[in-house]
């Protein structure tokens, strides 16, 4: 283990989650919440000394990295960051009770949403920010921005390779262009551009400021904290569906915008992931809808609602304008299904991903061909292009530990004695990193009530479901800190 | 496509059908029961006239027969035989309904044991006993006794080659012996001994021997049709014990049984898939037993109905001793659970297999190890045989197929707006065979409530779960139609 390297790395990204707190810092300031404020002060204070031992200790590190090095680096770094960045919730006091705060912030890191807070608003602006803000920056993902605005960059770039790789959702990595910096650069500049325009598409609906900021984070990063009880609820529909399609934009896979910025149009429109994506949300509309039809008073209410769920759902951003725990169970089931596939590899969203089940469904196609015709090699196409056989094992493994890991997930946190459906969508929500499931984890309720154990499982599928599994995975098992 | 060939194995089958009618015809002319009489014999009339013809069309057949004919003759067999085998129920009235009729048919094939019946101690006995022989027969497999009684044999090996591996469950085809027929022989002389020595220890219980044959048809071929309204639970402990150590015995794999008698007793031992089960089990019951203390007066009677469900549930088998909805949440997930792994490979039983998990969870071990030492080359290996990478693709494929086979049934079925506990543990328990699910589809209720398209999926689904997915996928796949 290159454990130098992997200090002065993750050194590095608590330098830039404490410059990022201060921003929240300033708007305790403004506000004069004074508690916020010492929590802000002491966290940046306690992280700033953490980051100087650490470089201080890992001073001169041996170049060489490992692909193993690279993933446990990032599954560190993440419960690292988590770590330290519920400090504010805890040490103001809003949120007293460690577990809890921590709980929190990985939801908000993992842009899953999961809250254990029930009166939202009570909370103090810079603290709401602050929680905001932790979708934002998990988003698009810390390592991925640390790359982005280190210097030097390719000159490490099995470095750097191992880690995007690691961080970045999706059954292939997204390399834009050679240089992995430049992609991390591209990335981040259309992130926050989309973001900037979210926030200004807010302003004309005459959302306030503050509430634009916050709310363009939890969207952009498909996170859903929101900053009301009501989560979107209370909002005007103009302003709902501005997050419907902000929503289902920050769904699709980011190289689409890189194809439309240089032109090549096309190759978006054929994108097999994209119409498979594009096509499934306006079935699950236009069912839902037609399932829906009477529970709201016109036929426009009923689609913007509809679409509102389904965007916050196949997202995995978890915001809510209705409370669709009530509504009839096929349209719970669809969402279900949703929550399970999430959105395109390469976006912000989390879950099972459309490429995955596209490569999938056609490897199933092409497994029932073969018993057909034995003679005949069957090679799979995506977008036309042969898919490597490596990469289709990968996500057949990936499907195998996905399944096991929701199974054995479920199994743990049934020790709290809440109903199969509330394990199952609690499960299911935090793994894939939507936010509310059903019953007692509906839209309208939160994860508050599960004890620590439960939690820290949760905790554990929130950060698995982020990094696509492996690098925690990896964390715990022998084999990767084994010297060889 | 080779019809003719089809045409006269299925009319085989028939004949097979036919003949096993008589018994039950019998118990129904000595008990008197004239519907019952009368729906029989137009059963078997129709069944023979049906038959003659098929044979008389399909006289000379070409030899020439390939898997996906194979595969395709599996499939039309079983609803050919279920269509028909369903004629006794209703012609004598006692499921009034077709479709009902036809759920409960399929279901006995299929080994499910969901039943749509609520007063079952109203039925003719005649009714009765073919109702549980259709567990026997369908556990096993009719094919296999068709070619097992069948004359000739291997002399068309290509043919019998493919329809037992169509029929058989588990990822390789256990062929024991190198001659097919003999094969299929051994496995119904271990069938016949082991449900002889069932009914006998049921005797010495004092069950009464009618009681006994159908409680032993039930649990041999892992079905689950009890004679009684409450199943299992108003015998004596006993004989709840004897059920649960023969339903655990045929949740094996009947190859052991196989090496016991040819005397490799350590190849049994050392069988990895054996001792998985027998570990899972032992679990199962443990953490099952320590979560339901204090539900029932002793602990014996605690340990008696944890390990009863849970053989029972395992070998998707479905009789139940308590209505275990009642039971907490962890204990319900743990049978949720063990519902989707199933028995082992080459058993009766049906569900994912043990063989499978097993392979899943060492080619996931792989995937990790590969991404730690991409240089080395990793082989998956069972019992110390390496594994070949067809069997692990095939494994992985049926993951998925599975997987996305549950998640659409459930939403077709979701129409019915029953719950969604209820939605999901109906398609796991109909799609594994194992019968009884929870809430509306629990061990004291059943599935009659669900409307015709629901059933429908639910047969699908039932005849999927036995046949392994594949016959019943190809019959609706076009290709397998194609002429080439």
């Amino acid at each position: 283990m290159n454990y130098k390297m992997m200090g002065k790395f993750i050194s590095r990204i608590l330098l830039v989650e404490a410059v990022f707190m201060v921003p929240a810092l300033l708007i305790s300031i403004f506000k004069g919440e004074t508690k916020s404020i010492v929590g802000f002060v002491s966290s940046i204070v306690i992280i700033l000394v953490l980051a100087g031992i650490m470089m201080l200790l890992c001073g001169n590190s041996p170049k060489a990295f490992y692909a193993r090095e690279g993933l446990v680096c990032v599954g560190i770094s993440w419960i690292v960051m988590s770590l330290l960045g519920c400090l504010p919730f805890f040490i103001s006091g809003e949120i007293p009770d460690f577990m809890d705060a921590l709980f929190e912030t990985v939801s908000g890191f993992t842009t899953t949403g999961a809250t254990v807070m029930s009166e939202i608003e009570d909370m103090a602006y810079g603290i709401l920010y602050w929680r905001s803000f932790t979708h934002w920056l998990g988003g698009m993902g810390v390592l991925v921005l640390v790359l982005a605005i280190s210097s030097g960059g390719d000159s490490k770039s099995g470095f750097t390779m191992h880690l995007l790789r690691a961080e970045s959702p999706g059954p292939k990595v997204g390399k834009l262009v050679p240089k992995m910096k430049t992609t991390a650069e591209i990335l981040y500049a259309i992130y926050i551009i989309l973001t900037v325009l979210n926030i200004l598409f807010l302003l004309i609906g005459k959302m306030p400021l503050f509430d634009a900021v916050c709310t363009a984070f939890g969207t952009a990063g498909t996170g859903g904290f929101g900053i009301k009880n009501d989560s979107i609820a209370g909002y005007s529909p103009y302003l709902q569906n501005v997050c419907t399609v902000f929503m289902l934009l920050f769904g699709v896979n980011f190289s689409c915008y890189y194809m439309i910025i240089i032109k090549q149009i096309k190759s978006v429109w054929k994108d097999e992931e994209l119409r498979f994506y594009v096509g499934m949300v306006v079935a699950s509309i236009v069912l839902i809808a037609w399932n829906i039809r009477g529970f709201y008073g016109t036929i426009g209410e009923t689609v913007r609602h509809a679409a509102f769920q389904v965007a916050s759902i196949v997202t995995t951003t978890g915001f809510a304008t209705t409370d669709f725990d009530l509504w009839p169970t096929l349209s719970k089931m669809i969402l279900l299904m949703l929550m399970l596939v999430g959105a395109c590899a390469g976006s912000t969203g989390g879950g099972f991903k459309f490429a995955r089940l596209l490569l999938i469904l056609k490897s199933i196609r092409r497994n029932v061909r073969q018993v057909l015709q034995p003679q005949k090699i069957q090679v799979v196409r995506v977008n036309g292009q042969p898919v490597d056989e490596k990469i289709l094992d990968n996500t057949n493994a990936y499907l195998a530990i996905y399944v096991i890991i929701i199974v054995i997930s479920c199994i743990l946190i049934a020790v709290d004695g809440f109903s199969m459906t509330t394990n199952i969508s609690a499960v299911i929500a935090c793994f894939n990193n939507v936010g509310p499931g059903f019953e007692a984890v509906g839209a309208t309720c939160n994860f508050a009530a599960f004890g620590y154990f439960s939690k820290l499982v949760l905790i554990v599928d929130m950060l698995a479901g982020r990094l696509e599994i492996i690098p925690i995975f990896i964390l715990f098992s022998g084999a990767a800190w084994r010297h060889r």
